[in-house]
């Protein structure tokens, strides 16, 4: 398989695209003419089998994802669907995931588990394989080596440091897949950990060479460390970055640590994020990130007068207006 | 529903132990006899479906959970499963993680989703609807608020700050359950991020007290003050930290920073922590920790003579072992 940066960086350029869009359906927004269909099937008058429920969900997830993936695929480069949308229906949920993720790609899409996974050595190599890999299912037994999630890529969080990382690298290099390393979160409290400004007396901080800097920097000084021994042909890495919009002061010195390392930004649209907020994401030829919009682009229907049947359509249009709002400033 | 806490104290007291029994089951650990029962069930010569051996494996794990439970119901005070060994096998997976959770309970023990989840503040509190209350699963059409995980506890890592804690402490403090988020993890890279000096000329470490102490002595502060107005009887809150087994010397410094915090120490056992290192986890009480060996526990038969389908009862003198040495420390 191709090296997931070139994977990345050729969809951005067949489609002058940078959009990448979040699948995170909350239920009680889908449609109702879509969960309707699905939960009319359930035998309500008598006792409801508890599964019952979470795979009228489930289904009517997927239908809805399908809708949207349609009309946003020749537009999008990308689909981040969050995992904790699907988890919270239970294992029916997870079928969905997987079954959101596959649809996707059939249709030139690639995807982001947006899982933020990460745990100690042989724990991370589990979640690594499951994600991004082949799982043995009992091969000796006459099972097989099987993708299981079948992700083109995956968010993680760093705080295990290294150990939690490499097996996900490996996964990457091994099957041409990426991954993202939470580094500056969009949300409000990301500084609680994040901006704590480290001491230059600091042996692993000044190793890094980035002493007297917030955590998120350092943690940035080690994701283009990871990456350097994996770089693609356009000269990006496997082992991208999560860099929040709504910090574009940041975003701006963050650009220079990692050069070669891809951001996947997230906080674009309904957190607060704006097309000038994240032209600092991006090198001097326009590419090296993609944005991210969940919300403003699959609920868009919410805020139209064309009506709830028309969600896909409304979609595409908020989709293209992202895609052109972020090219005129690059 | 009681406080998670006093829950997990009169466990201890009534048990005398302190033992968490870690559910980490790499399939290919399974005994034999186990899995050859559910894999020869496939329809092996013809083209076999891609969920049968999916489903076998979780059947063939979920047998073997429920004999490590049976076996270890009255000597640990909880079990952990670690959702990375079941998410790998998919969907399937998950359920057989969803069905262990149940059995544990059903047995009397209290139960520990080790998912190490997190994210912004919507995003987490899917999770924690999912892991430790309920989610509406279209209750509108005849669905209902179901409980999906039903876990009693859940780990979760603190990169997002408070935003990302928040949706857990709720959660915790509505249904009576408890959250383990990470301080000092057992790994050998656990510093990389966790053990950088943060700087005396900090706003954010200035006001915790704790300028001029690494990352996870932060981490530690924040910690005792989230949980800080939901304190039990039993003195202690329903946050909780994970402390590595594997750091005796941090330890004793997180006892004092964090009184009224219950630590899950991993890293006892196969990763090298020893009853002596666990010591400085414990209030003077005895109280105040629970110590996880997953390894060293649930594949005990893998170095004993007695073959391994007597695993169940092999697990249990390990558990009962490791009960007595960390009694004997306390």
């Amino acid at each position: 398989m191709k090296h997931f940066s070139d994977r990345l960086i050729e969809a951005i350029k067949a489609k002058k695209s940078v959009v990448c869009v979040g699948l995170d359906p909350r239920l009680d927004k889908i449609p109702e003419f879509i969960r309707k269909k699905y939960f009319k099937k359930l035998p309500l008058k008598r006792g409801v089998h508890p599964k019952f429920p979470l795979l009228a969900a489930s289904e009517a997830i997927l239908e809805f994802n399908k809708g949207i993936i349609d009309a946003v695929a020749d537009i999008a480069v990308a689909v981040k669907p969050q995992i904790a949308f699907y988890e919270m229906f239970g294992a029916e949920g997870v079928n969905c995931f997987i079954e959101t993720i596959k649809y996707a790609k059939s249709k030139g899409l690639l995807t982001i588990a947006d899982a933020k996974r990460g745990d100690i050595g042989t724990t991370a190599e589990a979640y690594a394989k499951a994600f991004l890999g082949k799982v043995d299912v009992g091969a000796e037994f006459g099972g097989a080596e099987t993708e299981i999630f079948g992700a083109d890529s995956i968010t993680v969080v760093p705080y295990f440091g290294f150990d939690g990382i490499k097996p996900f690298i490996e996964e990457c290099k091994k099957n041409g897949k990426g991954m993202f390393i939470l580094v500056k979160t969009s949300n409000k409290t990301a500084g609680d950990l994040q901006d704590l400004i480290v001491e230059k007396e600091n042996a692993t901080a000044e190793k890094s060479g980035n002493a007297g800097q917030p955590v998120y920097k350092i943690m940035a000084q080690y994701v283009e460390s990871w990456g350097a021994n994996d770089i693609g042909e356009n000269g990006y890495s496997c082992v991208g970055a999560v860099v929040g919009a709504t910090y574009p002061q940041q975003v701006v010195e963050l650009r220079k640590i990692m050069p070669h390392t891809i951001f996947l930004v997230p906080g674009y649209g309904a957190q607060g994020g704006t097309a000038k907020d994240v032209e600092g994401c991006f090198n001097k030829d326009g590419l090296g990130a993609i944005v991210n919009s969940s919300r403003e682009i699959i609920f868009a229907y919410e805020k139209s007068e064309k009506g709830e049947t028309a969600y896909a359509e409304i979609s595409r249009a908020a989709a293209e207006k992202m895609r052109m709002d972020i090219a005129a400033v690059l």
